[in-house]
């Protein structure tokens, strides 16, 4: 009998939603729960489940789905565990692809948010037709995943892609990163990077700007974009920065694995032209001659509230 | 019939080399030619293969032959062309493989000699029964070939891992690459960068060193190896600020494609222990906690002489 189905499930440290996925990339019903109440996984998956069957009986019934597919932080595609995630209830290893299965009755693959993003548009978005891409996840940290030949890269452990972790800034006085590094990239091109950017300018220079009407400890990247559309030109130094120092990377990247495009999704996104300009300038400035305005650098074209559950569901495809 | 042999070519700009290579990875005979001699890329061809006979009929004959692999600068393993490479006497775009497969009756693969170096590794060498590794060559210039799921990454244009050409250094001081580029790995981590790291310390301080008897502006990475033998404090900085710089970028590609291995080849890894160390001790610094102390970094273990001609070789047996 033919599948039409797949479930994809987006993990966060607060919401997790699963939805129904058919073959066109359809979200056609989803449920959600909250993670932070199941102390233990099993729980969790148990909750999970009694969720899912809500949606999955008005459209047939379970025999109707192919398997799982599930984005989750710090999840392992070869082991199928979620390991010693930071802003999940479950410590340690937990080995969540095999209590999805025994639940469900169905394979279930998981990687993490970024390579789930880069599957979801490879599958139904932006890369449909690419064999090598790259997908930037710019959102509270800066996530990634790398597509080479058609195959997401997941390295010798299966935790390749963590180009948020490499270093754009190298100095003394280059920021701190959430996971303790020096001068990461993470650490600038962020919506908690472009905060922080916001914050220095605002402290260390007296140029006139609407952000100064804000409390400086709260600025997001929304509210540099709504100053940059209205002309600031401190909102507008504070993409050129942050724009500039992801484009420089980005031409390393590039040196790596010569994509065609790198994709990019996430909040900063939002920020349209005022991010991409400089992104795209800067990427230019810095690959070698060969790669010179070549690379196309594009925006998600998934609806941001589909995007991860149709990420995650994508894996479900290939098992 | 089964063909026991391949040919594998290592084509410089000044000389190439032929070989005849079994399948336990034994140059079996050689034989080489002047690359320069040839202003027409069929003259070269022509006398590549006169002078290939007089080692293939001694073996057997040419029906003993399942392939050529040509390592090549600028070889594009996609197109089997050579495209715009500086030291070659022909330019623009040779269709290297398609002539040879003409005047040979066999198959003819083609990569950049860095690429092929990794396939040599992973077919015979140190990355033998590896899926994922790095192959950095640390020569005149520093090359890289990188391997992903058993197989070379090549990216969309088949001019993927350019690693040489990333920036170690972003300052406005960086140095200038031969590539144009600035602060690139390969201008401080060559051989040519060590010897200009080498008269830059001996110009802008006093120290006392072993290496002011020699000839300033012909300094080689050997004239520093024989000086750190002898404990000279300078040289020993050398080998510490080059493999930094080189320790510091390897944490930034392990973050890419996560690799089991780091595998060294070239002119540079004769200095040992002096070179290893500080790359060793950069790269565990500044890797993620995941990684920390996980990844080898290792030499390669094929004779020098060798070494590219198996490598190229390599590449035949895929054919």
């Amino acid at each position: 009998m033919e599948k039409p189905y797949v479930l994809g499930l987006d993990m966060g440290g607060t919401n997790s939603v699963l939805g129904i996925v058919d073959a066109r990339g359809h979200v056609i019903a989803r449920t959600s729960i909250k993670t932070q109440e199941y102390k233990e996984i099993q729980q969790y998956v148990d909750a999970l489940y009694n969720a899912a069957i809500q949606i999955i009986e008005p459209v047939g019934g379970i025999e109707l789905f192919r398997g799982i597919g599930a984005g989750a932080p710090n999840g392992n595609f070869y082991t199928g565990n979620i390991e010693h995630a930071p802003n999940l209830p479950w410590k340690g290893i937990v080995p969540f692809s095999k209590l999805m299965t025994e639940k469900f009755g169905l394979p279930c693959s998981i990687t993490n948010d970024a390579n789930a993003a880069a599957m979801g548009e490879m599958t139904y978005g932006a890369a449909k037709g690419m064999k090598n891409f790259i997908m930037i996840t710019l959102g509270t940290g800066v996530g990634s995943g790398i597509v080479v030949d058609g195959k997401v890269v997941y390295g010798h452990d299966g935790f390749a892609g963590e180009l948020g972790h490499t270093v754009a800034v190298r100095s003394e006085t280059a920021r701190i990163c959430g996971c303790g590094g020096k001068g990461h990239l993470e650490a600038y091109a962020s919506a908690t990077g472009v905060a922080r950017t916001a914050k220095e300018i605002l402290q260390t220079t007296k140029k006139k700007s609407l952000l100064r009407d804000l409390d400086i400890d709260h600025i997001t990247s929304k509210d540099v974009y709504d100053a940059a559309e209205q002309g600031d030109e401190v909102a507008k130094e504070i993409f050129d920065f942050t724009g500039t120092i992801l484009g420089q990377k980005l031409a390393d990247f590039i040196a790596f694995s010569a994509p065609e495009a790198i994709i990019m999704f996430g909040g900063l996104t939002k920020s349209g032209h005022w991010i991409l300009d400089p992104v795209v300038k800067a990427m230019n400035d810095n690959v070698m001659a060969i790669w010179k305005d070549k690379v196309k650098v594009m925006f998600s074209d998934l609806k941001e509230a589909d995007a991860a559950v149709l990420g995650a569901s994508a894996l479900a495809w290939e098992e």
